[in-house]
């Protein structure tokens, strides 16, 4: 006689649980129950995530989170200046820059890293999108605001090559950052630190 | 010029992810970015979630998760004694002592635990249900398998003092369980011993 379980959609629930950053198998198992309490524990969060999948979307040009159909705060607000663009890895990064308020210039999202290990290569990146961009709005300066990691600085400088090429001002984030780390250890101070002593390279 | 943040709709979620029992403010914030990821993760979750919100419920009976429309395997299978129920706190109570493999009884989940201080009262907990139960069904053993907490005791009383009423002999799980915990704190091989040595009450 097989050993009883949990009927196969919750045992379906918990595995896909699992995947998720930070949740191990008990931890899954846990939070599952938890939603099977009560009943109505299940449908909020659908809700949400529906919600989210349904009406977020990434701006196309620079990458951070809009509502379908919204214009993007950020490209579109007079107050900041285009002529100034921060390069950063992921849409949360944005965030952590505004919240240290050193920055009122543009934003340009690229997904990722070069990282030739885990099949990061320039095309999985929005590299291409980021030259067209400068090609033809009047940017004169990027920031790379890159991870001081070796994936972070193989991105710099294959950056800093392409836009170098266009005749662009290109800086990078000063070695306030932690090395060997990316954005997301860095504290709001720091970070405003790294932001005003950015170093031309 | 108020902070920039996250599209509402994310906002939303990153807070009902933070409602989740072990998930805190930054690990809710790093999952749903996680999520935001190549596009296609939010789909699976929430198919999964909606797999288990139509199509598990509780056994009508013991009160085990089983597939709706599905008969339970757990109070129809024939090797197993009903003359014997093993009472519960959780539904996952169940899976841990049919892992321990020392009983071959029925079971029965109460959904909880009295607690006053809570708002926890015998009408929020499958308790009529059990008393009907043995009224109705051969049952002579009712073994009170709750925490040895101060609200388990307090559960295993009420419910004893009702049970004997019934004529029945009312058992608790032994001490070898350690002071104060629940059942989710104990080893299989604990457990075992607990089922074995339990004093009637």
């Amino acid at each position: 006689m097989p050993s009883l379980d949990y009927p196969p959609p919750l045992q379906r629930l918990i595995a896909q649980i699992r995947t998720l950053p930070g949740l191990g198998p008990r931890s899954a198992e846990r939070l599952v129950l938890w939603l099977m309490q009560d009943g109505g524990r299940i449908e909020p969060l659908v809700d949400c995530l529906q919600d989210v999948g349904q009406r977020v979307e990434a701006c196309e040009q620079c990458g951070f989170f809009i509502e379908r159909d919204e214009a993007c705060v950020l490209c579109h607000s007079p107050k900041r200046n285009p002529r100034l663009i921060c390069v950063v890895e992921q849409a949360v990064d944005v965030l952590r820059l505004e919240r240290s308020g050193a920055f009122m210039g543009h934003y340009h999202v690229l997904g990722g890293k070069l990282s030739p290990l885990d099949n990061v290569t320039p095309d999985d990146l929005r590299i291409e999108p980021l030259i067209h961009r400068v090609k033809t709005h009047p940017v004169e300066e990027v920031i790379l605001a890159v991870g001081s990691d070796v994936e972070g600085e193989a991105t710099a400088s294959y950056l800093s090559d392409l836009l170098r090429m266009e005749g662009l001002t290109v800086s990078r984030l000063a070695q306030g950052m932690p090395a060997g780390g990316g954005l997301d250890h860095v504290d709001e101070l720091t970070l405003y630190q790294a932001l005003q002593g950015r170093r031309q390279i």
